[in-house]
């Protein structure tokens, strides 16, 4: 088993203690530590397609998929739109905390200008609207890029929407409140990605119980009638997302429809299987990209 | 028909040659002036919550439904979660051009931050990466207020995206780049939403062709097996979308599900009514939200 991790690189993650990395969603370091602890040496990247992209070289990453107040993440569904190499092998769900977060001194009288990662400032927005509704918004790459901009600050009246391991990674920051978010019940749910689907991590099931699958029309023909391609799925389905798809077509959809069975039967996984070239039959793409 | 213009007052839009409201998505002033040109009185409100909230007392909003490359916007859909009183009556669809913009005087490479909506910050994700790829990103309320907000900026080298029309409507503004959207083929679609469902505009189809219905399953089990809905509905289905439900059990859903039918007939909308009562039938509570 120490053999496996020893050789596992996981891409995706700032290392808390390594500030000489540039700065990514530092959400992302409690998931991926909650999966593989010490075992993963973790690497930091700035942006959702740019933590998947590393997959080119790296084993793992780990992305936000959705929160349980502001949706679906659509950086992730729009790169997996075109992903094809990899695999989703996992998921796991953290509760969020927010916290507002100023340089040493400021009130919360004083602020003119918060910024934070969209995920972030849509799950605050009440708060936002309630506290501070004269201020501008200011959209980052990540929660943590926000805290850091308001570290190096020297002239504006800016604060950061990040989580509470900011305060000790960035110099000169100060939490003012914490647990912002508009709900308690603020939960995100992270995709475990694998650089392929032949290395498996030991923690994954012998029968998997939940298949991501990306469906797209082919026909040119405008609207394209979604409900034979939805009568011919007889497996559960328990989540559907659309994005725009990537043809040249105006409001063309690619659709992810997430596959799941109450029981760990073997003959599952084949009736996905099946589920997928009867959606080819009758005229639609159909991809696997990931189970567990 | 004067009769019924003239006592029509529309929300939502900034009136170009009125600057003294706060500004609002310019774009919807084409959309709207597409439907109603000389005929209404135009409101301005400067998000699309208030734009859909002042149907407490207008009687027409126009809101961005989605875009060809980003795909739905998120803020019409989560009011539409709790919409109750009013209907959806038509849509609209515009092709989008974006303008790179900046106060006079400035170039390409003086830009340090880019403001805009950011509906039309991803619509323009690929211009920023290639030509601005260290410019910090801030988003705006609207496109109009970017530039609005660059009209007065002093100190700072920003630039916005919005459309042509602002450089004419705020001073000091150069246009720098025409058409800077990724793909050429951008176009967004627009609802018509009245404040009830009695007033019908002139235009209104007599054998409607379009419904919005909203499904959110009651059960308090999770996960909700979509299958058994989708296999009760028998009219085609040619969009389908899905955002966080407004019920405390974190990621319970809400869908959009948007029904066509290629005939005009006049039976299409009772079975659209048959079709409500047999998803309330198994366990979702359904509410038809528009039809066009």
């Amino acid at each position: 088993m120490l053999d496996f991790w020893d050789r596992l690189e996981l891409t995706l993650i700032r290392q808390v203690t390594h500030l000489d990395y540039p700065c990514t969603l530092i959400i992302y370091v409690k998931a991926a530590y909650e999966i593989f602890k010490d075992a993963a040496i973790y690497y930091a990247k700035t942006t959702i397609p740019d933590t998947l992209e590393s997959l080119d070289n790296l084993d793992y990453a780990v992305v936000p998929r959705e929160n349980s107040i502001f949706g679906p993440v659509i950086e992730t569904f729009d790169w997996l739109r075109s992903f094809e190499k990899g695999s989703i092998q996992g998921e796991i769900v953290l509760k969020i905390q927010h916290c507002l977060v100023v340089r040493k001194g400021m009130h919360l009288e004083d602020i003119e200008c918060i910024m934070s990662h969209e995920q972030a400032l849509g799950q605050c927005r009440k708060f936002i609207a309630k506290n501070l509704p004269n201020s501008a918004i200011s959209k980052t790459t990540s929660t943590a890029a926000a805290a850091e901009t308001v570290s190096r600050s020297t002239t504006l009246n800016v604060a950061a929407i990040c989580s509470k391991v900011c305060v000790t990674m960035f110099e000169g920051l100060d939490l003012i409140k914490e647990g912002i978010q508009d709900e308690d019940s603020n939960y995100t749910r992270f995709f475990l990605v694998g650089k392929d689907s032949q290395h498996k991590l030991p923690t994954y099931p012998v029968h998997p119980t939940h298949a991501l699958i990306r469906v797209t029309p082919t026909s040119l023909e405008m609207p394209v009638n979604l409900l034979a391609l939805l009568k011919t799925i007889d497996v559960p389905i328990i989540r559907i997302d659309r994005r725009p798809s990537l043809s040249s077509l105006p409001f063309s959809d690619t659709y992810f429809l997430e596959l799941n069975t109450s029981s760990d039967s073997p003959s599952w996984s084949q009736q996905v299987e099946r589920t997928l070239w009867k959606i080819r039959d009758i005229g639609f793409s159909a991809e696997k990209i990931g189970t567990w």
